[in-house]
């Protein structure tokens, strides 16, 4: 009988699935029976942006953690998939830092060109997944939320590609319940507009707080005071930008900091990062990690030790994206496909042990690129997904990191050079502080 | 043995549940075995005010829509429990319109009397319900937040008392995804200082349009704009005011209404409703209504006629509140201890299809006022749930009716006089308009 895979989630990971399944069907193999499940209406997960949040128009908790105007913070050089250039996607070169629409056109045309949609049930969340040892199967109980219909069915192998990224982790502070203006984590964050003329405090010194806070200082807004735990954010910022310790408590408009010293704000944005959360699957099967480069308990960063017919796909802390959730999938489809044979538990988690102690070696960004990298190469070499020159793209890494220290306000502007074709991407018509229409004709438009 | 008996959610319907066990069990009663699951980890359901919005400190949908400054909209004595004053509560008369908070305490003080705590599993979400028909039990599963643990219990009976003002329905109108501004469900709103000095647009014309609307304009909004598809809300809105059809589209700021007319604003409240919402409940015990007084397929308001194990409290749109929650939760209760035998399923559908007629009749809010009270009336007369006069009840219901269409403004200014101890409330010690403080502390300052 022929497997059955079911796979959770229709984004970036979800659909390198699919795409890997895919490859090997056209390359003549016999491949599982597959059934992807989507909570969303469409595909491509968090880069299917929506004006909503909190829970979307069926209940559901809204997946999208994207606002107006995000354009890529990293180069598109460094994602590009090893089997879809941006040149053969847009049909010639573009800039290296595209906006959101951009990126989801490139995500999603790589998969419609087959008939990869069959394959996905939209609207359908995950309700809970048990494994029967007796029968070696997954129960999976999904919601069909158009015809309210909660059903199950049974797989051989299931795929988690739901994301981590989209609940977030949300602090509290004293005075938060008698603030007089808004509390948002950056998951809801939609619209910098909203925050123009205003005094904002965010929460926080990753890349969601660098990001907001460059957004609505470019759209208007009156100050922006990044506060946090650690250590701040090592960036020049210009006038307008402060920088504080933690935030201590707050009392009406005032924000009071561990140090002493106040400031009044309108808004305050909590960029406080996100859970891993997977409230569909039992503690048996359930990922519990922090966000960090090698999550345990995953053999290859992939397969889920204690249950090796569970496959975990994009779980890691990422300067790698969608290569190297493309690399996790084909490794995952080998697995499933008896093309590769697991070692025994006790070796898989002695692999996990030696990637979590070199993890734990890396210091710098650098080294964490260098790492991150080994471990995208390491997979790779075990599949026939196309091989690319990794070496330039953790060099093309490092060179971001630096350009970022240069100028936090203008990285955005420099070009890198594909590991596929070679070629230098041209320069954007417009400096990013002065883009200020996201949409994708704008980007385009030559 | 004990029967077991599953109690989802420890809100207003939960907590009478609890009362209506612990009632019996006072008066020598031996009760059943009662585990209540609640997500909060607090008891109060809507009335625990919370400043998060969306997703809440462990992943979970926020369950409050209550904002700062929320006073009730209906006088305090529409609302007293049969069995416990507000003056048994605060030790005296207080005025007819309380804020939140007071309503809060009198609320959780009736419940703090007992043990009553005991009986709840705080931070325990339910994740599924299952019937098996074999072993005529339900199987629920639950995740222990705090510990991160899923399990499963048995139960002879299930009631849920989760709720129906939490998952809101939001409708999308063209333009949203380029509003530059925010655009939220009144279950997201919290703090109407947000929008000082700010044109507001509100779609919907009930009872959260309203409340919110004012609240704005109470605390600084520069304008106030309704938008509603069918008949306005019939008040004499003061200058600041507008009133329109249904919204068409947006363009930028500017909201384009069904009449060609125009308005820029600055943020788009969405005060359309809620959904009756159960992902965790399987076909077969789900509840399907639209919000109304009288939902189909349950005997009584209460009996899930295709299963009589399962209650549902406080799913009907509401006139009465907390009193009818109690009703019911002595119907329940006296259903699950064999105190009252239900007739065959057919009848009950009969009883069903013959208050849903007089339901249809009822055409006015004096009409569904009344079909209520009957209502109420009948369910208290076959439980020992102490008598009250429903007929002041339904009048003083009918007098806050025509207190609101003479003064929107002003109608939270009015006293009532309480069934139970007959005594006319105090006047509040400051007119609503200007009473800026909603806290226990202020309120009660006399």
């Amino acid at each position: 009988m022929t497997k059955r895979v079911g796979i959770i989630g229709a984004g970036p990971s979800g659909l390198a699935a699919l795409r890997a399944f895919e490859s090997a069907r056209k390359k003549g193999a016999e491949i599982p029976e597959i059934v992807c499940f989507e909570k969303q209406a469409d595909w491509g997960g968090l880069w299917n942006y929506t004006w909503r949040t909190g829970l979307d128009e069926c209940g559901e908790p809204v997946h999208g953690s994207m606002y107006r105007f995000l354009w890529s913070n990293g180069p598109k050089e460094c994602l590009e998939f090893a089997d879809y250039s941006f040149e053969e996607h847009f049909g010639r070169e573009i800039p290296s830092y595209p906006p959101r629409a951009v990126l989801y056109d490139y995500i999603t045309g790589r998969i419609s060109k087959g008939n990869l949609r069959d394959y996905i049930r939209f609207r359908t969340p995950v309700r809970g997944v048990t494994w029967d040892g007796r029968t070696a199967k997954f129960t999976v109980t999904v919601e069909d939320l158009e015809k309210k219909h909660v059903y199950t069915e049974v797989f051989d192998d299931v795929i988690v590609a739901s994301g981590h990224f989209s609940v977030p982790n949300v602090p509290s502070f004293p005075g938060f319940n008698n603030f007089p203006g808004r509390v948002l984590h950056a998951h809801d964050f939609r619209d910098a507009n909203e925050f123009k003329d205003k005094d904002l405090l965010m929460i926080g010194s990753s890349y969601s707080a660098e990001d907001i806070g460059t957004q609505c200082f470019k759209y208007g807004a009156r100050s922006v005071t990044f506060s946090c735990r650690g250590k701040p954010m090592g960036y020049d910022w210009p006038e307008g930008f402060h920088k504080r310790p933690l935030l201590e408590r707050v009392e009406g408009n005032t924000a009071y900091f561990i140090d002493g010293s106040t400031k009044n704000v309108d808004a305050i944005i909590l960029c406080t990062g996100y859970r891993h959360h997977f409230p569909f699957l039992p503690d048996s099967l359930r990922l519990e990690t922090n966000n960090r480069l090698y999550p345990l308990d995953l053999y290859k960063g992939v397969c889920w030790i204690k249950n090796p017919h569970l496959f975990y796909l994009g779980m890691q802390d990422q300067y790698y994206t969608f290569n190297m959730f493309d690399a996790q999938a084909w490794f995952a489809r080998d697995v499933i496909m008896d093309r590769i044979h697991l070692p025994p538990a006790a070796d898989m988690t002695a692999d996990t042990l030696e990637w979590r102690a070199r993890e734990e070696e890396a210091s710098t960004p650098y080294e964490e690129i260098d790492f991150q990298t080994d471990y995208v190469r390491d997979l790779i070499s075990l599949t026939d997904y196309p091989p690319f020159d990794l070496d330039h793209v953790a060099q093309s890494f490092k060179d971001w990191k630096h350009d970022k220290v240069e100028n936090i306000m203008t990285y955005r502007d420099k070009s890198y050079v594909s590991a596929l074709t070679g070629k230098l991407a041209p320069a954007h018509h417009t400096p990013w502080m002065e883009a200020m229409d996201d949409s994708l004709e704008a980007f385009l438009k030559q």
